[in-house]
C-alpha cells in the first residue's frame, strides 16, 4: 500500500506492506489532514520515524469487533497499554507506554490503511460527512480545553492565532462564552469565523486589550504568541498552551511568577464531544480546507501545508 | 537615618532623611530580613532602585490609626490604589498600580524607619518573637500556595530547593499532606525539617521518583530545577512556580503541552495564616538563621546572604 513516510530525515511516499488487524482494527482510510505537528515532526520534533499523519476518517475492513467491520469511523490516537492507572481510569491519553497515531511508535493515518486498538475508535454519525470527520481529532483538542478549565458565558477569553487550531477554539469556545475575542495576525483568516459572535482583533491592534483577559488561549505556534498571551491576561490568568515547539523556548517565566499566571498545557481532547458539535453544525470546518490532494501527492501536500496562507490541506485515498 | 539602598547599580548605606507617616503609618523597624528577592534586585531584576528590603517587623511610631501607635506590626507589601477592582475586593497584591516595599517604586525595610498604609499593617501576637515576625512575609509566600491550588492529606507534593523559601515551603505544605518530599542538593540543609514528617531526597537520587507528583513545587531558584519538575510530575501534574528570575529563561514548554501540565505562578500569600502558624509554633523557622548583623553593616550582610550555603541573614536596628 501506499504510505507518507518520514525515515531517516526524509519525507518521501513508499510502497510498504500493508498491516492486519492483529487484536486491533484494520481501517481503509478515505481522507486524511495534514496538522501542524506533521510538519514538526519532519523537523525532527519528537523523534519520530515511519508513516505520519494522524487526523482522518476512514472504513473498518478487520476489526476484533465484529460490528464494526464496514462501519464509518475516526479514532483517538493515543493507544494506551490497557493496564495502567490512566488506561483503567479510561483515558489513555496519558499512558506512560502509549503509542501515537503518527507520532510515538506507531505508523500513522497519511496512507491507505491503518491500525488502531478496537477500543479507540468512534463511529461517525451519518450526518457529518468525511471532510467534516477528518476534522474531529482537532476540534476534540480545541474543545478539550473545556475539560481543562471552566469557561462560563461571562468568562473574558482571547485566542491568539488564526490558523486553523486557534479557529476551532475560537468557534468551540465561544459556545461557552459571550465574551470570545479572535487574536491574529491576517483580516482574512480571522474573518472566517464572521457571524459566530466572535470579535475578532488584528494582532497590532491587541495591545489595547492588554490585561482585560480571564482566559487566554495561545494557539499562534510562535514564541512571541507567549509574550503576548502574558499581556493580554489579567493577574491569576490562565494562560492556556496549545503550540507545541520542538526544542528550548526563551520565555519570562518571571511574569508567570510576579503576576500569579496559571500556564494549562492542552493537547488532546475527547472525541465524542467533538463529534457532537460536527454533527449539530455547530462549528464550521469545511471553510478551513484549502486544499484537497490525492495521497499519491502527499509530499507535495505537505510542503503545500508549510506555505504562508494555507490553512488545512487534505489527502484522499 | 541610615538605610540600605540600591541606587545607580550600586549598594551601599546611605544617610538619608527619615519619612514621615503623611496618610500612612510610620513605622520604627526592629529587625529586617534578606530575601533572594533583594540579591536579584541589585542584579537589576525589576529595575528598582531606593531602599532594598520587604521582610521586617517594627514598632508603629506614627499612625493615621492611633490604635496601633506603640504596637508591634508586620506589614503586607503591596500597597495598593485601593479603588480598583482588586483593591476592592480586599487584594491589593494584583492592584496594576501597586507599589510594593522595597521592590516597585516603595522605599523598603533594611533601614531604621519605613512607611506602609495602615491597612496593611498587622500586630504580631506576643507569641511571636521578633525573630520569628521577620519570616512572616516569606512564610506567607510559601503558604499562599494553599490559597492556589488544593492539597489534600493524599496528594502528593515534592518541594524543590532546599533554600529558604524551598524549607518554608516544604514545612508548611506537610501541614496539608501526608506525602511531601522535600528535594534539594545539601543534605544539611535537607535535615533543617527533621522529625516534620517530611521526606528528603538529595537531588542526585530525585530521578527515581520521576512521574510521582501531583504537585511539585519549583523553589530551587535555578533554570534547571524548571526541568527537574516536569521530570517528577504525573501527567496533567501542577508545577508550582515560586522562584523569580530576571530576564528570559530556556524552558521545555512543549512538555507542558504534551503531558498537560498546569504551571501555577505563585508569589505572596496571605499575613493572617502566616502569624497564625507561628503563633502555634506550627513552623519553624529560627533554624533557618544563619547570622545577624546589624543595619551598619547592610552592605556585608548582603554579601554574605549570596554565600553558598547561608540561609536566612538577619538585620538588627
Amino acid at each position: 500500500m501506499k504510505a507518507l513516510r518520514f525515515e531517516n530525515n526524509q519525507l518521501k511516499l513508499a510502497e510498504i506492506e500493508r498491516p492486519n488487524a492483529e487484536n486491533e482494527s484494520l481501517i481503509r482510510v478515505t481522507k486524511s489532514g495534514i496538522c501542524n505537528t506533521d510538519i514538526e515532526i519532519i523537523k525532527g520534533y519528537a523523534g519520530f520515524s515511519g508513516t505520519i499523519g494522524h487526523e482522518f476518517v476512514g472504513v473498518v475492513e478487520e476489526s476484533s469487533d465484529k460490528y464494526l467491520i464496514g462501519k464509518r469511523v475516526v479514532g483517538e490516537i493515543n493507544a494506551g497499554c490497557g493496564e495502567c492507572e490512566q488506561c483503567l481510569q479510561g483515558d489513555s491519553r496519558h499512558c506512560p507506554a502509549r503509542t501515537v497515531l503518527g507520532i510515538i511508535n506507531r505508523d500513522g493515518a497519511h496512507a491507505e490503511f491503518l491500525n488502531l486498538p478496537t477500543r479507540n475508535l468512534f463511529v461517525v454519525p451519518e450526518e457529518v460527512s468525511d471532510l467534516q470527520a477528518v476534522f474531529v481529532e482537532p476540534l476534540a483538542a480545541a474543545f478539550g480545553i473545556t475539560e481543562q478549565i471552566e469557561i462560563y458565558p461571562e468568562t473574558r477569553v482571547a485566542v491568539i492565532g488564526d490558523g486553523k487550531l486557534g479557529n476551532l477554539c475560537a468557534q468551540s469556545l465561544a459556545l461557552n462564552t459571550k465574551n470570545l475575542f479572535f487574536v491574529g495576525k491576517h483580516q482574512t483568516k480571522l474573518d472566517l469565523v464572521k457571524g459566530k459572535n466572535i470579535e475578532t482583533v488584528l494582532l497590532e491592534n491587541a495591545a489595547k486589550l492588554n490585561g482585560k483577559f480571564d482566559v487566554v488561549v495561545e494557539a499562534s505556534g510562535s514564541e512571541s504568541g507567549f509574550a503576548t498571551a502574558l499581556d493580554l491576561l489579567k493577574p491569576r490568568g490562565k494562560l492556556v498552551l496549545k503550540s507545541t515547539f520542538s526544542g528550548k523556548t526563551n520565555l519570562e517565566m518571571w511574569r508567570v511568577v510576579v503576576e500569579e499566571f496559571t500556564v494549562v498545557g492542552s493537547r488532546c481532547g475527547k472525541f465524542a464531544p467533538a463529534l457532537e458539535l460536527l454533527k449539530n453544525n455547530a462549528v464550521d470546518v469545511e471553510s478551513l480546507v484549502s486544499e484537497e490532494l490525492s495521497l499519491s501527492e502527499g509530499v507535495k501536500a505537505m510542503h503545500k501545508a508549510e506555505e504562508k496562507g494555507v490553512m488545512k490541506v487534505i489527502l484522499s485515498m
